[in-house]
């Protein structure tokens, strides 16, 4: 007989009742191979003794085997594992050496073969990231507060339901009204998808206009995640520099005259990486030419709501008459990462076909949340929110910008931004910025090496550092480590 | 001078101050073409009476429009829209009327051009849907007391935060465990993926096992978001003939021997739409034939945990010795179907290159309602709440079953369902399904036409009935609508 006492063990806590314990744990032996087609199994009265537990247990355990057919019951004989079961390959492999294999079993794309899952490393104590909102700021209280006074009304229970994959109703009329009082972009709730975040409405937008071969345009330096979402849709990439009023939109109509460019990609307010604005001057002509050349504008504005000084620049969006933009943001960033609650704003038709293809993707977003979100649009907390962090973000640009002056500038070169949640820092070449972010992380501070900024043909010695996430201790906390690291 | 009073309104409620609402008029005065380059703009005593309010706030306005590059100030003379400023094309759209040009500025894939977004159709009061769980019985209370427990610890912040893309490793964990306890699945968190619901993972998995012109296996009669998933891809479907046992493998091993197939789709616990449970031994031969002609199963068993009878059969992926299966499940439809978490199950490599891809679709899930979820899965309210809506679910199986055979015999052909939520039945061929459904709308009753389940290949006069969502009284009443309409 089979050692059953070590192969057969229950977990009397597992909220799975035990014969069903019982039952699986057979069939992993027969599917495993050690027990074979018409191997007999033990009798109730011994098994129960063997592995301690009720003999009525081990019945209904059989039972379920049988039921499963996995096993039968011969009179007079007792219990055997199914005869004519298909013989199964004998297995050493346990579960965790299961992907000591090297060799797959089927083929997948290898487009990911090297791409790293993203890195949490906000979690990390003391760190200076490239351009987070401190979510302790975020009033989950006051969310919490609506979530649970909507669930407890009668119809609060149809936000469990299934929704449409277009979004809320009730957030698409408040973010339109906002969006009209806060940037003068009039849109009705048909022009707006809600999507998880902005990189998903990058995504839709990318799957949606690019098919493979076709041209994008985006900046010299750019964000790394969009130039990722439009590879990913096969589109070739065609850079253009960016200066210190955005893109080169000159630069830009020289590349029109000779290639067939099917979409521009813009992050008009505090370029990421660098932190420019676009010019006024060059929106408009971007917009002329998107309608001279029939090419569509993405408009990523998911910084619009982080603006110091001035009052930012209207986006593209607000004075396109011609429908060439598709317009981005983000309630994501000015709340919490977490809570992923963002926008996509076209055209109607194109909005209808974004939505068709997101429910494909996951079918709808999170209901309850949506309708809490709108809720605090409408009762004004969401701006509260917006206005009180701001301030405090004012200020700890003010306080890291003058450290940065103080202690850093014979090695750190940059300018205050009017706006976003981190600073463009070019560093002295002389800096090793691999070296200086191991070293800051011996002494308990993480800083990046500056490599999500960079591309293949955007090598620069320089690091976006967020100034956002730290409390003014914090912040003169780290800077102290990272002056020592830098010596 | 331009008829300020009715061009310039403000809005006291809203929360965006009043000069920046000014500012915005005003800039939408110049985009659209009302006020050009070098027109002057009214001083700031007359406008300030003009539209009432304080003039203080009218040159606040002005201060906003300079700084923003649409205005300039001359000196004795007064305040003009910027002279050189590019000349905006003059335009009378409406934000509302935007849309009315048939011909769009720019050019999208037109694969969806005929598709719908998301119907909403259980927020219509009385319906006969086609599969949903009852919303009404999610302990949404228990959920919120975990949100706001978490979320009021110190460590509970970090759920706010931008996490990994493959999902908080707690609730992978908590996962891990449920599957081995309940389907003899052993995996560990490396395995898993945390995703926004089953149609998430089986557009991951379509992403990245099909490439334009691979063909996939999928039944004759199959679910249609997982169609549309793969034609997405742009796969060839190749549909085989679906039994009383689940799929005709006898039939795809032919197909097998003139056809390379680069993955096999299938719903092993009551199939989607007939509701079919898949024989055990064709499991085992599904096995074999991935083995020896390496495709990759995709196992979609959304429907586990849905099972009155029998316990159900292990799935495929519990079996599988070869890492030939992609197994994805879903918690939404067991808890509610907007609190969307499911899972795929993988080699790890593969679910690292689907959380790559995953990050850039959406970045990632939704941390908070992910650790809330965990802390369910691990103090047993989760599986608490699973039997308990399972016994609830079977008697209303049961009452549906007995109505429909007492009231429809002549007219639905039926089998009582081992799990689901649905019913699979076959209507009359004099009954017409859109005048049906049409007929019981006028009546307040909601209920499918079935086109939903029809496909290019399977056109069958049936219905899938959702029993889950009704209480008895609610049940009664509908089937009662049901009735007088197919008199």
């Amino acid at each position: 007989m089979l050692p059953y006492k070590s192969l057969i063990q229950v977990d009397r806590k597992s909220s799975v009742t035990l014969y069903i314990q019982v039952c699986n744990r057979f069939i992993s032996l027969i599917t495993n191979g050690t027990l074979r087609p018409a191997d007999p199994l033990p009798s109730s009265r011994i098994l129960a003794k063997l592995i301690g537990i009720n003999r009525h247990t081990v019945r209904l355990a059989y039972d379920e085997l049988i039921s499963q057919g996995w096993a039968e019951s011969i009179e007079r004989k007792g219990i055997f594992v199914l005869s004519r079961l298909p013989e199964l390959p004998k297995t050493k492999l346990s579960a965790t050496e299961k992907d000591s294999t090297s060799k797959e079993s089927f083929i997948w794309t290898n487009r990911f073969e090297n791409a790293l899952p993203g890195e949490n490393f906000q979690k990390i104590g003391l760190a200076i990231d490239d351009g987070l909102p401190d979510v302790r700021l975020a009033p989950v209280d006051l969310l919490m507060r609506e979530y649970r006074s909507i669930s407890r009304k009668f119809y609060g229970k149809n936000f469990l339901k299934y929704g449409g994959s277009q979004g809320s109703e009730h957030l698409r009329l408040s973010i339109a009204n906002y969006l009209s009082n806060s940037r003068g972009l009039t849109v009705s709730a048909e022009n707006i998808l809600i999507t998880k975040g902005s990189q998903m409405g990058i995504y839709l937008a990318a799957q949606l206009l690019l098919n493979p071969g076709y041209n994008i345009v985006v900046g010299i330096s750019n964000y790394g995640s969009a130039d990722d979402a439009f590879r990913y849709a096969g589109a070739n990439l065609t850079r253009v520099p960016v200066d210190e009023n955005g893109m080169d939109v000159d630069s830009l109509e020289e590349v029109l005259h000779h290639k067939k460019i099917k979409a521009v990609y813009i992050i008009p307010h505090h370029h990421c990486p660098t932190t420019v604005t676009m010019s006024m001057e060059r929106r408009l002509k971007l917009l002329d030419l998107a309608r001279e050349y029939r090419f569509a504008i993405i408009e990523d504005d998911y910084d619009f709501d982080f603006h110091y000084d001035n009052k930012p620049y209207l986006p593209l969006a607000s004075i396109d008459h011609n429908q060439n933009v598709i317009y981005i943001g983000s309630i994501t960033k000015t709340f919490a990462p977490a809570l992923r609650i963002g926008f996509l704003i076209g055209p109607k038709a194109f909005v209808r076909a974004a939505s068709s293809l997101r429910q494909l993707i996951d079918r709808q977003g999170d209901t309850l949340l949506e309708e809490a979100f709108a809720v605090m649009f409408d009762n004004g907390e969401m701006e509260r929110h917006f206005r009180k962090s701001l301030k405090i973000y004012k200020q700890r640009r003010n306080l890291f910008c003058q450290i940065l002056k103080t202690d850093f500038s014979d090695k750190i070169e940059f300018k205050i931004p009017e706006g976003g949640l981190a600073i463009w820092s070019n560093f002295d070449d002389k800096i090793d910025l691999n070296k200086m972010s191991s070293d800051a992380s011996k002494k308990g501070l993480f800083i990046g090496n500056g490599s999500f900024s960079r591309n293949e043909t955007f090598v620069i010695n320089a690091l976006r550092m967020g100034f956002a996430s730290l409390e003014e201790k914090e912040m003169v906390k780290a800077l102290g480590i990272l002056k020592k690291v830098l010596g």
